[in-house]
């Protein structure tokens, strides 16, 4: 018994519960609160928010845990490890001023609003002021938070602890020539799979009761969780025996639901894993956003886009739309996900185009943050980088640099978690099939659990004891590179397409 | 402007917020909380209420308040009258030890499980220690409050202001041997309706679009609500534009829903009804229980259980439930609505004996309070009430003294809210019908625009401008009185059996 230690936990306890109604007030906000609940709802996620962020920022803690790490070589090494990481999310957020996280808060609030307006109109001009008072802020923040190198790696370690701009250089200057050159040859081979089956009316009930079916298949505890609709599918959790998904449902493609399902289901087995000791502590998350989403990405591409997955659930899919699939195969439902098409839209794009939106967005990022392009040229910028990387050309704002909601949260340097989960995901993957040979017939058998337990003890339960390259390396003795996605890629596009 | 009032509008509303996060982990929890969130969830609830408390408890705020109420002679009404509300509450909650509040919760919470055991084993044994535990607690509760008269007062105070033990005596006394009387000339009559028609299948979907198509007429703003399934149907609200409502289907009886979803609708129309202009303040509240009560029940039993609803929707519940109710007419759906059997159940009680039930829990209650009635002996008591009043023999406690959920909660003093909301809504409804003589020509077509708009005028838009009685008083210029919910009973149960 650690009075100073127990402390520690009950006052990191209360900030995990203001979170996990911040959470859930969310939540609701996205699935079941009526339209004329959203400004009420602003105002108590803003309080709660500012409540968390006050508790956990309080004087007492800070003592509290520079006491703790001073004898950290008597603590037993969960806690420590807890301290640890606890103090560095404390000293990060001691390094905003309060009055700076109100501001930025507020505009941020107003940058949203009107990124809304200008999406609508396509009209950056409309975004264009706010855009730069952002950037001027986050430029400051990243001054408060401190930095070596690019301002950019003050920005990026929320979401990418450890990584810095010239890393992700280096890793994306191997991947864009390779990747745009698959795609090129892809669409000169004048090749696309036949698709016309998908052209049916699609029943709702069904689609649910097979995303469900799928998720559940994989493992996701639906008694510690369940899955709700929503516009933009995501996944939240207020506790590891309460995480939840939505999906989305499209009348017209049944292979958007399950896409949908599969990612965010990948999401919420990983904090489903997390261990039953870390709850209602720091280390009950994920080190970074790349990890958490090469876990979606797994699920959703690796398994979900594969042929073995559709020589299971090719069955199972005919049963839940009666006389609508009988002549259709498991090669067929493997090509129609896997349709690559370079398009204007990043959350409508295939695998083999995806990251080329993801790095496009972390050029012209960059290019803000480090003061190499003005907030007026960014329209510009985006539609030649399009033009280089994808070989189309953007007609309107709306389809071109203000799509994202993103820039409009202040959220920069969000966007590499993508391209990285891609990256992470495929060469935990060589891992995996290396440590479970027969890996693929237990997909065709729609038997998951092998690939669940590995996921489990190396990457799940860890938390935040590692750090995302640390993860990477332990369980595949490498450090992250870009070699075993485009291994993937030109192995599986190559095959398919012939190219 | 005053910077005081901003102050305390500002505190105000941050601890509205708070409040309403715990009200969305409340109505979650009876929602769409996966069954193994439910520890975690109580810790959440647990951490905000004592956050909400312990912002409102501020020293600070009770300093603001009070240099206000100084000065309250140069604030407008309004303002005047939040901060007179605002210290009341204030000076209430601050005579409260948080240690002492801490350890109620404690023993509430164990009460809750004990009782719930005890329930499902029907053994008050159980339940016997923590409700002696209960019991002296709130006697202790009761002192540091202060009271005069009876320690219940202090007690009652909470959910009906300015109401005391010897007055509901006097209420009550009016009401027992009357109440009682027809019951028993009811039982004796040996008349019933015939309900067979009731003995049919009813899908839920059609129960579910007829009773939102009944709320919505009555005024029910979906837009700024939205109704949910429940195990045991209750209002909730976050904002007076978003006021959400539940219901419970029965698959074989759809005028069960139908009263909850009335009954909720009531509520619900009430906190819709709040003025925009005490958002996130004290003001936004009902004075009372009784109050709110009267609200749910005038639209549950006086409009939802009259001939006149049934002659417009008769048709309507026709049309949802297609070749079910071709040969049913308006008065046999009245007189099922209005079948009258003693029962050993409150919640399922029919209007003629529901108070009977109320009144024997208020008399064991303020008993218990009061010295006059031992713990071990209240299934004795509660059993011997049960046949004086009601006619009929208590078979075990599960059925009896262990029903309901409330003094396992602390709730002493809750119980009169439900007959006094009974009584509140026959005293308003008389008016209403004086005031709109036209009344049940209007109902008679789906009209429901005069009634509500008389509730919102006369009830709704005061919030907690007025005391419960003030609230009677002045809309029906009499005090409140049993009177007027005896006439109301002996006429439509009278002409209804004959007796």
């Amino acid at each position: 018994m650690d009075a100073r230690l127990d402390g520690l936990r009950e006052k990191l306890g209360q900030v995990a519960d203001v979170q996990a109604a911040v959470a859930l007030l969310e939540w609701d906000q996205e699935t079941y609160m009526p339209p004329k609940g959203g400004p009420a709802r602003g105002q108590q996620i803003a309080t709660l928010s500012a409540l968390a962020h006050r508790l956990f920022t309080d004087a007492d803690l800070g003592n509290a845990l520079r006491e703790l790490e001073d004898r950290a070589d008597q603590l037993e090494s969960d806690d420590a490890k807890l301290v640890e990481e606890t103090l560095y999310d404390y000293e990060r957020a001691a390094k905003l001023p309060e009055a700076f996280v109100h501001e930025l808060a507020g505009e941020q609030s107003k940058a949203f609003q009107a990124w809304a307006q200008a999406r609508e109109e396509s009209a950056f001009a409309t975004f264009e002021p706010h855009l730069a008072k952002l950037i001027e802020l986050l430029k400051h923040k990243a001054d408060l938070l401190g930095y070596e190198g690019s301002p950019y790696n003050a920005l990026l370690e929320d979401f990418e602890r450890g990584m810095t701009a010239d890393q992700l250089r280096g890793i994306f200057a191997g991947l864009v020539p390779r990747q745009s050159a698959l795609a090129r040859r892809i669409v000169e081979s004048g090749r696309q799979p036949d698709t016309a089956w998908l052209e049916q009316d699609w029943d709702e009930e069904s689609q649910w009761s097979f995303t469900l079916r799928v998720v559940e298949d994989m493992g996701y505890d639906l008694e510690a969780g369940r899955q709700d609709k929503a516009a933009h599918p995501f996944t939240t959790n207020f506790d590891l025996a309460d995480v939840r998904i939505t999906t989305r449902l499209d009348p017209r493609n049944p292979l958007s639901a399950l896409s949908a399902s599969m990612h965010e289901g990948g999401h919420a087995l990983y904090e489903q894993g997390f261990q039953e000791k870390d709850r209602r502590t720091t280390l009950a998350n994920a080190p970074s956003l790349g990890i958490h989403e090469s876990q979606s990405r797994l699920w959703e591409n690796l398994i979900g886009r594969s042929l073995p997955f559709w020589k299971r659930y090719g069955e199972v899919i005919r049963d839940h739309f009666p006389g609508q699939l009988d002549a259709v195969t498991p090669q067929q439902l493997f090509e129609a996900g896997n349709v690559v098409e370079p398009s204007l839209i990043r959350v409508d794009a295939d695998e083999c185009t995806y990251n080329l939106h993801v790095i496009l967005r972390f050029e012209l990022e960059t290019a803000l943050i480090e003061g190499d392009l003005d907030v007026a040229d960014v329209p510009e910028a985006w539609n030649a980088k399009v033009k280089e990387y994808l070989g189309i050309e953007v007609p309107d704002d709306a389809r071109g640099c203000l799509q994202d909601v993103h820039w409009s949260h202040g959220a920069i340097g969000y966007f590499p978690s993508y391209a990285l989960g891609n990256l992470y995901a495929s060469q935990l993957f060589e891992a995996i099939l290396e440590a479970i040979p027969d890996l693929w017939d237990h997909v065709a058998a729609g038997e998951f659990a092998p690939l669940r337990d590995w996921l489990r003890s190396h990457v799940h339960q860890h938390g935040r004891r590692k750090l995302a390259r640390e993860i990477v390396r332990d369980a595949t003795g490498a450090d992250p590179s870009p070699e075993p996605y485009l291994r993937y890629l030109e192995t599986k596009f190559g095959t398919l397409y012939g190219v």
